[in-house]
């Protein structure tokens, strides 16, 4: 390894003026490098003193009354809108409930109603896997047919294919803002102006790029759009996802599972449903206090950092990665799987690698790295700007160099791929 | 009040086996009587001590290797067969997924496509309003139809009209086993059988069963059902919901909310939905850890005091109420709108009484009594012979005495119903 490439990242740390946020994650064990951020983000301190005194105070003390004492009920908006301050929305567009998959399960079901008379949905194979089977249940009970378009190269978004596909059967385009494998980002504009002239509503899910890539969900006249809380926001592991109606959307937009906390008086329980007004009409069932309460914590964090600097700083790294790549990397037969144009790049990087799954495990269990690994080859790199450091980026690359030069993926080889 | 009641209730504490139960949860105000534990159960100790780890240990520590780890993605499982126990199913018929209102949906839909050609769903206007919402909502969808039979009175369900609601048309009977009103609890396996023998399924919410009321899943033959985990089961505020699927069924259940969780094969992110063998079929998205895992404590808890123990502490206690209502509130003009056939009966009652409202107000805000309160008029005092007293039922009836001997209701009127 290059030592120019150490003191490069030293000084860019020492630089770098997000790097007090590193304080506010709880860091139990110094010597991990973690680059998981992208998968499940990093628990802020604050989010500890949050549960425990929700949990004992809350729960405990206050009992059914904290349903009556202002916050229960709130959190869900609040922290909706405080996500729409990170992705372009405006406050009463997002709102926090159940999960992602559920979420577009949703959304795209309404869209559908929206644009009576159309029976395409749009996507491509790029796509998160979870979306594609939403979108396959919601073809089979609609008769909807979905297109599902193919990348050039399985690393970047085809925004020509993309357009020929639209047409004036099209009820929705929906994809992922920036796709899971390859970081590769759509510009939001363009493809949501490509399906508005076709007539059709567009569908983001922002999981991969809420609150490390810029999101300009109001600027793009962006329809409809769905998110994680637990990869860059920091929500924990499994907490509740968000969605986004636009405005203007909402009072035509039908919940296909009208549940009582998105009826317009849940407690006069009346045996009519009747939409709330707004967005709230597309929550479902009772909200899960705890593991929404404790996304709060992590978004507070990445507002005050502010949006601008973490771009400018996950840039900056990923940039830097890709010096290292090219230097070190690639040499030793790794591929880089992720887009080199910095505009439609998101927050983590892939690299291919024949022996991929067996240096996942070796980053793992004798390096003390944490990536994650996407079949059939992608060894992903979260960067989380917010508390992901230069010299940890620097030290990854110097031990995936190590472990192709001391050939320690072989012992695991034929491993069974698992969760990360 | 009679004095010689207030002897009984000490005397039944002495006597209870349960009591040592009562320490196992958290009680920092000890002043406190809680009688809404059918609407938001205490805090299990264990709980406390659980979570705390969880955050700072699994979370914040093990980060996202706590998913390879063994217990987050065996949770939603090992936590249902946990509640089969206590329920009448078997290991592998229960398990842990989103709200209640979103398992309805699922299964509702499946049910429907499980009996081709039958376009009927028959429920009764004693279900809880969200599930008449959800089942509304699948009839928009679906072109089925809604029949809502009337019961007799507001607190009795009416078998036999619903008997004669069961036709060669019907797909369908779903009922709250425990009705949230009047604590009504149907018999399940006649109405199972009654289903059964038009050629319908049945589905159950079993929300203000689970946990303090027998519930025969298998020996009534029950087709499927959904329950919530933060009423008697004490999961905390908003706790995941869990669902049932009789065994021989599953094989033959379509999800219609189709996501990755639910996918045979998740991790090899293929484009194509297949669905996992058995239950996990019907999960969606990626489950919720936290409030996941604490559900967990409290189940242990009713499981180690038994629930044959439960219940007969459940029907002497509200036997006991019983009494007190007939020597001292009947007497105050309150009306017992909960069945006074111990079979029939839950381990709520529900009280109405002009001043209602007023009077729900009164105990909470000046007489630290906390119920609950369901309009019109029904004063709601759930039992959970796992923490509650005969002590406690006592000073609650001389509570509701003295709030109608001194009017203290008065100041309360025109309030609007809030949550409890």
């Amino acid at each position: 390894m290059n030592p120019a490439l150490l003191s490069l990242a030293r000084q860019l740390d020492s630089a770098d003026e997000l790097a007090p946020f590193r304080g506010e994650f709880h860091l139990p064990d110094p010597t991990l490098i973690y680059l998981d951020g992208n998968s499940l983000g990093r628990l802020p301190r604050g989010a500890v003193t949050l549960l425990a005194e929700l949990v004992e105070q809350g729960w405990g003390g206050r009992l059914i009354r904290g349903w009556n004492e202002g916050w229960w009920m709130e959190l869900q908006t609040r922290i909706g809108d405080k996500i729409a301050r990170l992705t372009g929305a405006s406050a009463g567009e997002i709102i926090i409930a159940d999960s992602t998959s559920i979420n577009l399960y949703k959304l795209a079901h309404a869209a559908l109603r929206l644009r009576p008379g159309r029976a395409k949905i749009v996507t491509d194979d790029l796509n998160f896997p979870s979306d594609l089977y939403i979108l396959q249940g919601i073809c089979r009970q609609t008769g909807a047919a979905l297109h599902i378009v193919p990348s050039a190269d399985g690393i970047h978004g085809n925004p020509p294919a993309l357009a020929a596909a639209l047409d004036q059967d099209t009820a929705l385009l929906t994809l992922s803002h920036t796709v899971f494998k390859s970081g590769y980002t759509y510009d939001m504009a363009a493809l949501t102006g490509l399906a508005h002239a076709a007539g059709a509503l567009t569908l983001w899910d922002l999981s991969h790029s809420a609150g490390s890539v810029p999101v300009p969900l109001n600027a793009a006249r962006a329809d409809l759009a769905v998110g994680c809380t637990y990869k860059y926001l920091n929500g924990g592991p499994g907490a509740p996802a968000f969605l986004y109606i636009r405005q203007d959307l909402q009072h035509a937009v039908h919940n296909p599972i009208t549940g009582w906390i998105g009826q317009d008086a849940p407690f006069d329980f009346g045996l009519d449903y009747r939409p709330a007004p707004g967005l709230r009409r597309m929550l479902t069932g009772t909200p899960g206090i705890l593991s929404t309460a404790a996304i709060e914590p992590g978004v507070d964090l990445l507002l005050a950092a502010g949006l601008e600097r973490l771009r400018k700083k996950s840039l900056a790294q990923t940039d830097y990665f890709i010096q290292l790549y090219q230097a070190e990397l690639a040499p030793r037969g790794y591929a880089l799987n992720s887009p080199l144009d910095a505009s439609r790049r998101g927050s983590h990087l892939s690299l291919a690698h024949p022996e991929g799954y067996g240096i996942d495990l070796a980053l793992i269990h004798e390096m003390n790295v944490l990536p994650d690994f996407r079949p059939p080859d992608n060894i992903r790199l979260g960067i989380a700007p917010i508390y992901t450091t230069f010299t940890e980026l620097y030290e990854a690359a110097s031990r995936l160099a190590q472990i192709v030069d001391g050939r320690l993926y072989e012992k695991y080889r034929g491993a069974q791929v698992a969760v990360t």
